[in-house]
């Protein structure tokens, strides 16, 4: 339990209703969305409202050497908001304003609390979208998706969350606030912190504002699929769709056994002798220019032996996407636990890395449903597994550690999209070696020498801390 | 004049064939492309061919305490690359290997020496291009590009070099090499450092590899000019270009005294009695949507008074952008002396910064010409004087003080593409508030405490080592 003083400190800065220190209150902060972590109840939730709120918060964290867990909808799938040490969880849900909207800069300035989601509706009426869709959209924010710097099913044409983040307002360890970058396409006053802070996952320095990029949205879309006998045919219609030089807005992948799951699950028609499936869209602002677009897929597909289905209408394409739609619900309800990886690779590995996890699945003797992003290289390889069997989750353990070591070695990375937090760090220096960690750490300790933000999460903890 | 025992140990490392001590060869390294900047002849020019001819080159500067100045083309227009101080300038000419061409994964990995137009003439046969076209596209390699975070007429549709580059290899002040980044779209393993090196000029680390993002290059496209009896009209056309969700590749504006001079110099048949030109370009992969693009630019210019042409063939385009390709030549023509500024504003808010060049041109005595990239707000006042007169060049400061100030008034930046360097360091305050240069000086002291990567230049000295 925290010191009653300092709770009275918190509740003077954001008033009494914003503060929360009951056991019932705090439960849904002591998780995040990621499966098999420690849970942790924190000693005090905070709910400010303003930047200057914040500010205060960490002179009070700062005096009482309290830690600070920032945290959005805690969506997250890395352990990245879980307040592991003895601290404050501070939460943006009341910090959630949507400050300005600029049709004509083409940008959105917003509170970090705001869910993505309201954001898209908030702007559709000027016809414009904010392009970064993680699967959490709904209840995802703008603070936690830009800390985790999410990605999504638009990446490959689109682009992730760090492409639309213009400017940002920092609250640092010091307490100090600084603001850089703003509504100008170009700027390259002072040094350009956006991405050192994005996808930082709160480890450097606490987000109280972003102005983000809005894009007029696309006019027109199709949508097709390809149903494949190999999963050598589908990774060549990944390439070969990219050497005819189309970027489609959506290219996704699904293995056999996510395939066999989802129509086990949700009973849509998909055929489930196939080894792979692509599902694919191109969009844009021109109907002859997506057609010709989907007509060029449709080409590659027809050249790489697949049976293809094309959506002639709104209706068949949510058809199409209901087997995407399905993958993860129907794939967690196979156990009581599921893991969902984001090892990616170069686009051009595809094919290697789906055929790696078949491999690791049957060699470990775990159950490993793949699908994701083939457009980008990201994929999802989904563990299901029983965590009160000991046996099977240390073959799980394994099969994670293998598959992350083959994706490094196909000249990929460890985390596409979720982050690193607590659950990828034990594999950073394989990835980075000694001098990347250095630097990190090099970083961590230049912004917050205390280790007061968000710790032991990406960087360890120093012996003296932890 | 360098310790001739230094001199040796840096040619055992390069090849002595890659050092250069003599008055003659080290004088095109004693200044860059920016006017009104002192010189400096450097001590030694080194011209290293590998990343770890670099890190032997750091660990010889910081064993002796020499400063070292990476330098790409020298085309850069904010001082960046002068050496103040005792030291090596190490220069990346002959290390400019294009490592490889990726079409699979839309991807070149190259060394920082490869000139960005040898890069796009590579990948031309791919049908690929690589968007980053700073004015010296011919001459400016993709590591000094990378350093000043380069900009060009397409940062409004294609971005800026920031958004295409994928993955780097730094060598520290310390010597440590660390790479990060690499082929995949998506990557959020350990903290993002992409955009801190990028645009840092040097002051951080030293770029020895770059890995950039490749796109199919646009196979149509059409451009209009409009001609306008006022500033507001012309503020106008650009903003109802926007509204009608055109996102043109390239839209320049040139302000009267720009027309006249371009006129003066070149003889092109431009009006000189009008206020304002709007060059537009529309382009894409699809002959429809670029008409249609171009259809609806051409409506907008109609309704904000103006006359207007539109280009028919490649020919007829080539002549309508004879005006912008003079606007730089011409205006320097006027005088010995050309500032080429690059005060940057909301786009919303371009007129306003027209009109106030105009004013300040006119309050100082001054000759100002003002030309731009009006799409993303990025203006280059260019100020034309006899640098051996001190009356005017007095005149000259004044004025640009008050451009810089306005930029920042209407809510803008003190640079869009130019940099900092030593030209503008006394205005940084101005924008970025006593946090923000805390926060530079936190970065530049963790990576760099010694003050041996381009000292001087973005972060002052500190007065122990000024």
């Amino acid at each position: 339990m925290l010191d009653k003083r300092v709770v009275q400190q918190l509740q003077e800065v954001v008033g009494s209703q914003n503060v929360l220190t009951g056991k019932m209150d705090m439960l849904s902060y002591s998780y995040d969305a990621t499966a098999d972590m420690p849970r942790q109840l924190p000693d005090v939730v905070v709910l400010p409202t303003t930047g200057e709120m914040v500010q205060q918060v960490v002179a009070i964290a700062r005096t009482n050497g309290l830690a600070i867990y920032p945290r959005g909808a805690g969506s997250n799938l890395s352990g990245g908001t879980i307040p592991l040490r003895k601290g404050i969880v501070l939460s943006f849900q009341r910090m959630n304003k949507i400050l300005e909207i600029d049709p004509a800069n083409l940008t959105a300035t917003v509170q970090p609390g705001v869910v993505i989601g309201d954001l898209n509706a908030a702007i559709a009426p000027y016809g414009l979208i904010y392009p970064p869709d993680p699967g959490t959209v709904a209840t995802a924010t703008m603070g936690g998706s830009s800390a985790e710097n999410s990605g999504g099913l638009r990446g490959l044409k689109y682009g992730v969350t760090k492409n639309y983040i213009m400017g940002m307002e920092i609250v640092l360890a010091s307490g100090a606030k600084v603001r850089f970058g703003g509504k100008t396409v170009k700027n390259v006053t002072a040094y350009d912190f956006t991405t050192l802070f994005i996808g930082s996952e709160g480890t450097l320095g606490i987000t109280t504002e972003l102005t983000c990029k809005l894009i007029p949205a696309p006019k027109y879309r199709r949508a097709m699929m390809g149903v494949f006998k190999t999963l050598e045919d589908a990774g060549n219609a990944v390439a070969g769709i990219i050497a005819a030089q189309v970027i489609p807005a959506t290219l996704e992948i699904m293995d056999n056994m996510t395939i066999r799951t989802v129509e086990a699950f949700a009973n849509i028609g998909l055929p489930v002798e196939a080894k792979a499936l692509l599902l694919c869209e191109v969009d844009g602002m021109s109907q002859e220019l997506v057609n010709t677009e989907a007509e060029a897929v449709i080409a590659v597909l027809g050249r790489n032996n697949c049976a293809t289905k094309a959506a002639n209408n709104d209706a068949e394409r949510d058809q199409l996407w209901a087997a995407r739609r399905n993958a993860l619900p129907a794939l967690a309800s196979l156990n009581n636990t599921c893991i969902v990886e984001d090892a990616t690779v170069p686009r051009s590995r595809i094919t290697e890395m789906l055929v790696a996890c078949e491999a690791i699945a049957a060699k470990y003797g775990v159950t490993i449903g793949t699908f994701g992003h083939a457009g980008d290289g990201n994929l999802h390889p989904t563990i299901l597994f029983d965590k009160y069997d000991e046996a099977m989750t240390a073959q799980v353990h394994l099969a994670v550690d293998e598959i992350f070591a083959t994706a490094l070695e196909l000249g990929g990375t460890l985390s596409g999209e979720h982050g690193i937090g607590m659950a990828k760090m034990k594999y950073l220096s394989d990835e980075l070696g000694q001098s990347g960690l250095d630097l990190m750490r090099t970083m961590k300790e230049a912004l917050d020498p205390d280790y007061l933000l968000n710790p032991g999460k990406m960087v360890p903890l120093p012996a003296v801390l932890a």
